[in-house]
């Protein structure tokens, strides 16, 4: 097992910053250093490294074009600004430490197996998550991806150019979908729903499907005035609106179990002195249960409303569930006791099921529950018996 | 009087944006608009124009060297970001239209007269209130003030540059402060205190003060983590702790008599999905009473800190009387029915009074008491009466 910490040693210092935070964006010299990583690791196991329309990295043991399609394993590289270690990259070491594991033992598949590293999965720099399993799924035109800028107004085009690619050549890839039978993504847990299980059998659960969510645009109108002069009975303060609104939207998913919230504000005009003239404000809502996450977001269009404002849904994605059958074989390889676990993450996993490829997650325990922080953490031997289920999981896939 | 009517079509148009609000910031082309048209004006009227060594223009009725200190009223030409059309220039056309009613009755001054437009007063470009009058009183190096940067990084002393200005004049200019026997800034109301009075009496009020006011910065602390995958118990979310001690501070506001305004948040990381780490937020508070004022600040302190954050002054400004003697004078002259008016905004009168400087101001009635706005609004026959009352104090003063 010493090649796990070995790989987790490789790549602790790519792309973290002096916060102790990663930042690991798309098509960034950090991100062509991960690819030159995978790229090796793949070379030093005599895996036949391939690209797909979109820069996707697959590793491939055994033909999929002949014998395929087969297994793939594997998550991603990129981080949220400032994110943790764990999240995406134990899902691609983990991967290539279940290959080694199994050559170990002289396992002979009879499928072919994949490692896989999918590109821009946090959408940290483009502002769409899972931009790599969306364009060669369909689920993003080229043409849409490509006019995503980032913060400095940079294009995905001009990024994907300067990164030496021919932003032309991407799309939608049939024949790399066509190689995957099934998808296993392995990821560390980003909540503590493991951890408040029986320690004994919690060390990694079986994924079921990624909550129903959405995002929300909240406006809410003031009226600009003195900060000085203006008698607080003659004021319409767009920001006093604002809080109730941030507070009705965390009562209302307490009261229907939900999760909900407020992460992003602009306030105009903006000075200090200024009275808000108006708010907007974004929820973030999901839950198990789609028609609670509903309720929860009808109470806050509710509170909005009673001030003037507005709600208008920018994206809403029902449940995703995964392959129930795979998930229940992959249940059956590491024992009954092991959880079932629903996510509030998206994933490429999450992406890949929708585009109908048989897919399922694998879940690590994470003590905290921290994630998307430098705080973010695994402890090592709960990642260890995470390789030993994907190894189990791959070695019973590709022998069938 | 219909050089009133002039004047202010004449400003109209400059500096205005399609929101129907102005943006006339300082040293910018619709500002040498403005200063231009500042120029003709004194030239129409044979007065001596000068710039004192910020750049503040004075048109001179008489010589202040010789038979000063003079009588000095005016304001400014500046505004805020898609401020109103009244907040500064119907100081300055009320001050040439009483000159105008001065010399139409024949009125010859036994003291110097002079207009004056202060640069600078809002403070929207590079965020120092009042900068034209504080770099000539002394109250702000002119080191500060050339080093003060705006949005696009502009110091002030490249703008200045740019303007035609040596940057490396400007500064304390005892001479110009030594011409001024005293101030009479008059100034559209900006909150509707007149305008809850006896409708017959309270067109124009006599100012007596600048209320306490102050700046304090809230930095509220939350744990970065995933807006998904994190339970509501196990969330640290700085954005409600800020919903809390916005509410917090106009409920103790309210409780105090004072106003209190959090006009500008910033949140971090400030993604849609990520639970905030972190909020700083700004509280401007004002009132009458200083100790009101205080009792304000500290329920709010004891509100952020009770949410683990903290509460640091970053200006704070005690109540600045105007003279009393002259405040009292003006209400002789404009009669006893007269109301007398403390003011939560500051002016270029209050820096001249810190200074020494024997200062009033008149205000005039603003029906809504809507300000920093495009809806900021005073009826012409309120305006006319403030000229009126301005040619009344002008003529008692400079025959003295």
């Amino acid at each position: 097992m010493s090649d796990f910490d070995r790989m987790w040693s490789d790549l602790q210092p790519v792309g973290r910053a002096t916060t102790g935070g990663y930042r690991r964006f798309a098509w960034t010299a950090e991100d062509h250093t991960l690819r030159e990583w995978f790229a090796a690791e793949a070379q030093a196991r005599g895996l036949d490294l391939t690209q797909d329309r979109m820069g996707n990295q697959w590793a491939w043991w055994g033909d999929p074009d002949r014998d395929g399609p087969g297994v793939v394993v594997g998550s991603h590289l990129d981080s949220v600004p400032d994110g943790g270690a764990y999240d995406g990259p134990l899902g691609v070491v983990s991967a290539f430490a279940a290959v080694d594991a199994l050559r170990a033992r002289g396992f002979q598949p009879t499928r072919p197996i994949a490692v896989v590293n999918f590109g821009d999965e946090e959408g940290a720099r483009f502002g769409v998550a899972c931009a790599g399993s969306r364009v060669i799924s369909g689920a993003m035109t080229a043409e849409r991806a490509l006019g995503l800028t980032d913060a400095d107004g940079v294009s995905m085009a001009e990024a994907l150019r300067a990164a030496g690619r021919a932003p032309d050549t991407i799309g939608r890839d049939d024949e790399t979908l066509r190689r995957i039978g099934q998808f296993v993504e392995l990821h560390v847990e980003q909540g503590r729903a493991l951890a408040d299980l029986d320690p004994a059998t919690s060390a990694v659960a079986v994924g079921t499907d990624i909550w129903p969510h959405g995002r929300w645009r909240i406006d809410l109108p003031g009226t600009a005035n003195h900060a000085g002069t203006t008698a607080l009975a003659d004021r319409q303060d767009a920001m006093l609106s604002a809080a109730e609104v941030v507070l009705a939207a965390r009562a209302a998913a307490t009261a229907n179990g939900c999760v909900a919230t407020t992460g992003k504000i602009a306030v105009e005009p903006g000075g200090v002195n200024a009275i808000p003239s108006h708010v907007r404000l974004w929820l973030d809502a999901r839950g198990s249960d789609q028609q609670a996450v509903r309720a929860t977001v009808s109470a806050v269009e509710e509170a909005a409303r009673g001030l003037g404002g507005t709600l208008t849904e920018e994206s809403w994605t029902d449940t995703t569930r995964f392959d129930d059958e795979l998930s229940g074989r992959l249940r059956q390889i590491l024992g009954e006791q092991t959880p079932m676990l629903g996510t509030g993450a998206g994933h490429d996993a999450g992406v890949l099921a929708t585009a109908g490829v048989s897919t399922s997650m694998l879940f690590v325990r994470n003590p905290t529950g921290v994630s998307h922080s430098p705080e973010e953490f695994a402890e090592r031997d709960d990642c260890l018996r995470g390789v030993d289920a994907l190894t189990a999981v791959v070695e019973e896939l590709a022998s069938s």
